[in-house]
């Protein structure tokens, strides 16, 4: 069966992609944009190194607007980038019967509640698949470590794909001052292959 | 990596543990029995069909006798059923390093909170790993479909090797009428083999 999971290049979704695959689903790795940046690309390069097939899904302009017009409110990232991905859900499942989603158990956003997944299965009839909402950190950790070659970067060195690129641009190109909002620079990774085929 | 998971021969503690196997880890199944009835073996036949290494985790019959004696007061086999499940957790996790859980993510009876989780983890230094959290009714019926060999009954008449066999047992030697406190006879299944092994 056929799953499209939201993917930013990151380890997390690189991993939930690959135990997808396992268990036999024919996988397609979705990445949102919004035309601002072409910050898909490193999620594309990523996707085409494991072997994914892989596409953008195009947002609206006003999804990205309304998030960081929340974002600049809370002075917080969380809520608006939990309004990204639960959007970005849902335009997902509009088009297919399965949606995977890379977010962990420890995760506090981007995350579904129960109650958001059910309505999400039920409003658009999909199956919704999030193989690590049953793994720590520590397995996936140790799994990510087993399975992927990465690099790991300071978070704003690292050409990443994920909602945050678009966001601190369009808060930036608005006038705003991103300090406040995100956290200092962090460690971040970006997955270049499975470790087997560099290996091999 | 070596992981224990708790296992009764079901579906779900079977796929749980295939789904272990896939991403690496060598599986060890562990079935609970308290020397009352052997209801271990229908789990025990079940691992060896599915090529896993089995053991029987001798629990203390305190343990069987706390819970009866909570579900008599319930008159309901939840908070019973629940405390079997955290005492057999522990337990494995005294003696591994990864503990494995075949709850499914709509589970309520056995479920731990989270709360119990990262107590679990932190406590034993264990990695708590639960595949099916993340998946629903829909996506575990099509992959168990997909990849097992099951044999459908009512529940009184599959022999199985969950708590409920045990705890149906002492009830009635205490002299108590189950009747009130299980729901009625209701359709079980019993995995019988790999799909493939079976067809090839």
């Amino acid at each position: 069966m056929k799953v499209s999971i939201l993917y930013s290049g990151g380890k997390d979704s690189s991993l939930a992609a690959y135990i997808l695959r396992l268990t036999g689903h024919e996988v397609e790795l979705v990445t949102v944009n919004f035309g601002l940046l072409e910050s898909y690309r490193p999620a594309k390069a990523t996707a085409r190194r494991l072997g994914f097939r892989h596409r953008v899904l195009k947002l609206k302009n006003e999804i990205l607007d309304r998030s960081c017009t929340r974002i600049v409110e809370d002075s917080h990232p969380g809520n608006g980038i939990n309004y990204i991905h639960r959007e970005a859900l849902k335009e997902v499942a509009k088009v297919t019967i399965a949606v995977g989603d890379g977010t962990r158990r420890d995760d506090r956003i981007p995350k579904l509640s129960i109650q958001e997944i059910r309505s999400l299965e039920d409003r658009y009839g999909v199956e919704y698949i999030a193989p690590l909402h049953g793994l720590g950190y520590k397995t996936i950790n140790r799994l990510t470590d087993e399975i992927l070659e990465y690099r790991k970067d300071l978070s704003e060195k690292i050409e990443k794909s994920d909602y945050e690129v678009e966001i601190r641009e369009f808060i930036k190109r608005k006038g705003y001052s991103i300090d406040k909002i995100f956290p200092m620079e962090h460690i971040q990774s970006r997955v270049i292959g499975f470790k087997g085929d560099l290996n091999g």
